[in-house]
């Protein structure tokens, strides 16, 4: 298909609309972002690529790496992972506490803010080093050794965790963290400050559309279906409190992040990821979310 | 493929299990049937048919109407139905009314308790003749002619019906119910006392894996788009609180039924049919969960 | 002390305050009441009467009699009351399904609806003709056989009653309902249609203040002991989601209604009761509330 | 009265009823206290004492301690102190952190935990040293120079406190605390730890039983009608979920804690405290509930 010529004709509807979105506040890094950046960028599973706007811009991947530190640990642990995390879409606004506290310190999903926790307090339990090893891992995958993570916004991040850190005590007090508690938030709050580009971040995840074997390296990541299961995840827990509203105008497994990124599976096919700031009132990208449910919709591939 | 060799095959393997479900005991028609039945039936969109075990006897579908009767009021309303119910996952066992408070009487989507009286609801409003107009649509469906509501499941579900009276008075103390409260639950619960097998099942939801059409006698149901969001919604509100699970472990659209049903789609492909009455805590088939888990981890036909 | 005096200069201080309540619009008879209204009526143990303003004109007393058919209950039976609802304060606005669902239908104390619904059930069992001899009650304890229910009232109440039966069936649906529906719910309703005047109310009242006994007809009601803890069931569960202010500001127990009605009981002293038809964002009488704070504040006869 | 003769025949009666309480576990110093000590004291505010059994053993006064931090901010601060906290009844169970998540960081009421932290934070806020500072005011009230925070059971609490944490950064991330989380929590910890037996608790508490006033030394601690609030408080927030319970048949303004004490004011009167270390199933002395019931049944000496 002509995906950039789609990519365009998408960006310019788009350009039409009232903008409603708002680009995350809660940090320095965040708010100073320009919010009119743009990017897009889909990769095959053959290994062609195309590009639209600001897709080698690297921007703050956030929530998007939940899906990463997962796969790590998913790939180490066999099912001892289900009893720490459950994996059901959230129900509740993505950082409640309301949930955690009736189902006793068990997460409902490993994307949510307390799940990603419970998932660093597992690497640091499987990890000589967990922040080297985690970016080394993040490395292999995207096949870029200068992927980093921005020490400001895990300072920021940090400085801004008191709800996080409500979560991690809820959680020690039901017995279901094992390491110190800084160790763990350490972990947490560098993973989320992870930079990449639109191209990086469809590279990166291109194992989940082949197979859980990175195409270029033919690295095995994943079993194929421990692949197809985090794929799964991805499709009823990616989206926080709009997984539903996700699957059914998109029909992809994806994930987003507050950085104003998104990236989406379709298993066998291909990887894209969008990349705009703004935010609407769930927390996933405004402009993106649009983007993408145009993008299916005119390319009629979905999975469903 | 030897679909009925791999039926047979898993069948033997679960026997092997020791079976931990229930049979639903809340009315009697239910609490009545011999838990040992075992049927399931795959029709593919070009027209072949597979059988195991009892796809032929008829048994109380329940829940899995509600995909029918969205389906109805979804080909005729547009967006209005959004402002009915929401698409999002339910998040809390499927009878609960705290959800319902907290949104203000709009449900989480419509195949839970709450949303599935709101599409009553809704086709109260539309039609002239509900409940003889929803049958026959799913007679058009089914190529059945002969299927019926049981009256006396409906009136059981009716007696034991005080939750789901309690739902509907509280969404109509919010302004989400247009007619009278016996009308809707009068429809409500026929239409949970509907009866297929196995095999007319799958047939039934067949044109959801046919872009929309129902292939034998190629009418349209629903656009190809709505077709595909539908499948959606199954894929993450069709099994009350196991959703995630059923997406992880399964990874087909689907829905459930208290009466021991699921129903699967594979879009582009096949529906699938199981039946074992005895539930698992959750409200769905015990053995059907596991056996719909193995099918496709051997066929690895999911679409993740 | 000269009460009537008090009562004056209370009043008059009110008149300067900027009043923020609001007469309650869900029926339209308290809609359509004169809401600058306002009466007051103390009656001492030993039989002395003092008045002021709107004392002698009827209103409706709606909620404060949920202690008349509490007392009315709690004579007839020993400990059974309290397997069918607890006793403590409510925690949650006062209609709220939430805690009945958490609390398996138990509700929280008699004063909120879904207890007060349960003690007409429970009433409705005891009694040959509940109606007619709650009225009797009623009757005796104000010594004026001229108090009745208002027809158009109970009506109303039933009409925009949804959310009262949404309570009911989800306590049916725990079993903790015995009795047919409509019959509880016509008790229920017509016990909020009650109409008394502040003097009548303080009347009625005043054997909680002399160890559960009518002064003038020398009638025992409740023992010393069920009078006290009748009088601290008030304390905790008078003023919905308020009663921690109530007891903090003025220090007595009483019962408020969405009349604009408070009756407050001093044990050994006295009963008042005051009419003041707008009402706080908490469903309590807004003047109601500051006259009794002042009146506590300046004659310094709190319990506490 | 025979006070005495009174506390004897009670206990009495107590040993036959078959003791289900079970001593707090929590923390090694609770746990390993021997639960058959039980002691009693009486001071009525004329300066007459009467003592039972273990009177004059010095315990963990734990939770009762939040009423002096709280008197001690209430004397220093006016209003305000309502913006911080609210004053209803708590109505979940005492470590909840649902209600403080719906109502935006602002705590039930000053007497649990997250509001008896809050206090901590607002007294950090005002005192200088505020270890010294309130442990020298609950010297004064006590008239024994000898009362001391004990450092093992504090450092206990800090290692078994994740909740407490939670709670704390929870408050934090909706703007609701001002200081460093170590300092106030290390104030919030040394108060549970204050010892002190029945005997100094029942003269600690005296000024609460007379007009704000300490008898023997004629300090104001409070004005009069703060005074009245404060047992107005304790009456309906002093013990967790069992509030409604205690004022029911107890009928006392009064406070526990999970050593097993309690203490009770009757406004006028006396105060009086009894410790039990067995807690019955909402974290109240099994037998100090029970014994405080008969006290006030015997002595018909309630407040209502």
């Amino acid at each position: 298909m002509h995906y950039e010529k789609i990519f365009e004709e998408i960006f310019h509807e788009l350009q039409l609309t009232e903008d409603k979105g708002q680009v995350a506040e809660y940090i320095p890094e965040l708010a100073s972002v320009d919010p009119n950046q743009f990017g897009v960028h889909l990769t095959t599973v053959e290994g062609a690529g195309f590009s639209f706007g600001d897709a080698q811009t690297q921007f703050s991947i956030q929530s998007i790496a939940k899906v990463l530190s997962f796969v790590m640990a998913y790939g180490r642990l066999k099912s001892e992972i289900w009893e720490r995390t459950n994996l059901e879409p959230a129900g509740t606004p993505f950082n409640s506490l309301l949930q955690l506290e009736i189902d006793m310190g068990i997460p409902r999903n490993p994307f949510i803010n307390a799940g990603a926790i419970v998932i660093c307090d597992i690497l640091v339990s499987q990890l000589a080093d967990p922040k080297e090893e985690v970016l080394a891992f993040v490395r292999r995958l995207s096949g870029n050794s200068s992927i980093h993570y921005n020490p400001r916004v895990a300072r920021s991040e940090k400085d801004s965790g008191s709800r996080n850190y409500a979560m991690i005590y809820l959680m020690k007090s039901f017995g279901n963290i094992d390491n110190e508690i800084e160790t763990v938030m350490d972990l947490y709050f560098h993973l989320c400050s992870l930079e990449m580009s639109c191209e990086e971040l469809a590279t990166t995840f291109l194992f989940l559309a082949n197979n859980g074997v990175v195409p270029w390296s033919d690295e095995r990541i994943l079993s194929p279906s421990r692949t197809k299961r985090t794929n799964a995840l991805m499709q009823t827990c990616g989206f926080y409190d709009e997984a539903g509203q996700f699957t059914f105008k998109v029909g992809l497994p994806g994930k987003s992040g507050v950085g104003g990124g998104i990236v989406a599976v379709h298993p066998g096919k291909y990887t894209i990821a969008v990349w705009s700031p703004p935010l609407n009132s769930k927390g996933n990208s405004y402009r993106g979310m649009l983007f993408l449910e145009q993008f299916t919709t005119v390319t009629r591939l979905s999975i469903f």
